[in-house]
């Protein structure tokens, strides 16, 4: 990020016509925002949610309170014609409300997806390998995964996204998300995985067990060899999204807590990344809180969101447009006349 | 608000493409919503912000970090005309990100205001007298300016707002507010008041003393009283355009602690206001909890700002449409084709 940048914003946002810091934490996230645009007057535009799909060998082994099939029939839900316009799902509901742009991407789903011309296509495989008994992921797969993120989140910049949201919908993607939490966290698989979509207690705790037995097999800490073992597709594509759209100097949006296993990859690989997150709500999955306070960020919100899609990050978008807005349109005390 | 609505839309969730209650707090606030526009899929459109603008006698005595000036010349602020658009401060900033309509009304400021198209001018006295001492306002005052903030919220209705967010802007107003809350909620003026826009910890003694005095002043508890007893002029313009946007059947996002003194106000009069009022953030001041805790409401967020002008009514205003759109927007699992 831009030093320079953000300590011009925080100047400006001194004398700007309000008392000093009752923009509350809107002040920080404007400042933050300088040093991303690299000017302390920032004006991001457009808004891109990029859901990427993708299936899990895991969610065979019972970890989810949903069957893999609601995959693929949530991607066609993403695509759907409506009479609200194009997708019938949350994500689709509150981008069009806060004119947020929704690019769906096939990151691996297991099914034979229909060809449409607003669904991204970079599937390698359908689905994971069951992260409990085998890597979930080549390395060479990650790779690709990754690449296909940051082409996508390139061509959502092209179309014009100052802000970026990664998304998720794979069901069973909260045990990759809660392995990959454990490890590169080092904290215990129980402390970090959570219910998901809301599986029972008994459920959870086979689901803790697949994570320990997923865990107890490999001990690699490097960080894409960790995303390759533990899995999925989609979360490959999310990290790709990230690293592509710090690299233009563009925000991006943190929902939940798949979306948080996916930084914690980003940060280890690159901890720049770090200046370019923005989360969004603290999810209701335990886990996010434990992400967040490793990546030092406080989010915006606590709504109790658990639903993915990139849903609390586009919900957050306003915000964090508003608290540029702020710095960049605001006048000072002295262009106002105001006596200080 | 319309149970019948609020029951039809309580199902309809559960019957949305998610995990039951993944939407977190944006469920209920979407069933709130439906009770207000009396409809299972509530479509607010239109979002108008009206501040209203008044001087207190109180603030001679000391009571604020801003001299009274600064009043006038912030309601000139909100009215400039900048390269960015009408009006330079932070309403306005986040207004335009939203594209919330702003409203600026002179409910009672000590200044000889020039004439401005867009100034709604409805003061019947430059500033209250000083609640400390007597009466800030009469009850005919008190009355007429409750009828000025109604006949705007209508005029904005007509314009096209179906969510209504009363601000303010008066150098000195958290006495007041502090002073309505304490009697209406019975409580300790130290509880309830705080530091407004900055004051050091003698300055916030002194206001405590000055709160205190007005308190033992008159023994009121009738509602409309109480509000003439201690003020102010832009604290009464709010009830009214609560009052009118729940009688209009529209919703109101409740900003900050001296909003919330007018909705204790309008609770008292009217109980029934209550389901009209969704509060944005808690705010800094404190006392503010004490509000939401009385009229049983939960804020969208905790952003710590402390400005009022209607701010984080603005900021929240994308957050209460997306609600209502994942009711109206979002396919049943029927309709999606969706297992469950």
């Amino acid at each position: 990020a831009d030093q320079e940048a953000m300590a011009r914003a925080q100047t400006r946002q001194a004398q700007l016509t309000k008392p000093a810091g009752a923009l509350g934490d809107l002040e920080a996230l404007s400042v933050r925002l300088a040093g991303v645009f690299g000017t302390p007057t920032p004006h991001p535009r457009g808004v891109a949610v990029i859901v990427a799909a993708g299936d899990h060998g895991a969610a065979l082994d019972g970890v989810s309170a949903y069957p893999p099939e609601v995959t693929p029939m949530m991607v066609m839900n993403f695509l759907a014609d409506t009479p609200c316009g194009a997708g019938g799902a949350a994500v689709n509901a509150i981008a069009r409300t806060v004119g947020a742009r929704v690019y769906v991407m096939d990151a691996g789903v297991n099914a034979d997806l229909p060809d449409h011309p607003q669904l991204h296509r970079h599937a390698v495989r359908r689905g994971t390998r069951n992260l409990r008994v085998t890597a979930a992921m080549t390395r060479e797969e990650t790779e690709t995964l990754v690449l296909a993120g940051a082409a996508l989140a390139q061509q959502a910049i092209a179309d014009g996204a100052d802000v970026l949201i990664p998304g998720e919908m794979g069901i069973g993607n909260t045990t990759p998300a809660a392995a990959i939490t454990a490890r590169l966290l080092n904290a215990d698989p129980a402390d970090v995985t959570g219910r998901g979509t809301g599986v029972d207690d008994r459920t959870l705790a086979h689901k803790v067990e697949v994570i320990e037995e997923a865990l107890a097999r490999t001990g690699t800490t490097d960080p894409l060899d960790v995303l390759a073992e533990f899995g999925g597709y989609e979360i490959a594509a999310m990290l790709g999204v990230m690293l592509q759209a710090a690299a233009n100097r563009r925000a991006v949006i943190l929902d939940g807590f798949v979306e948080g296993s996916a930084a914690l990859v980003g940060v280890a690989l690159a901890p720049h990344l770090r200046e370019y997150l923005f989360p969004a709500g603290e999810c209701a999955e335990i886990g996010h809180a434990a992400q967040l306070r490793h990546l030092g960020l406080t989010p915006m919100f606590r709504l109790g969101l658990r639903l993915g899609e990139g849903t609390g990050g586009v919900l957050a978008a306003p915000l964090l447009l508003s608290a540029a807005a702020t710095l960049r349109e605001m006048r000072t005390f002295e262009e106002a006349g105001v006596p200080t």
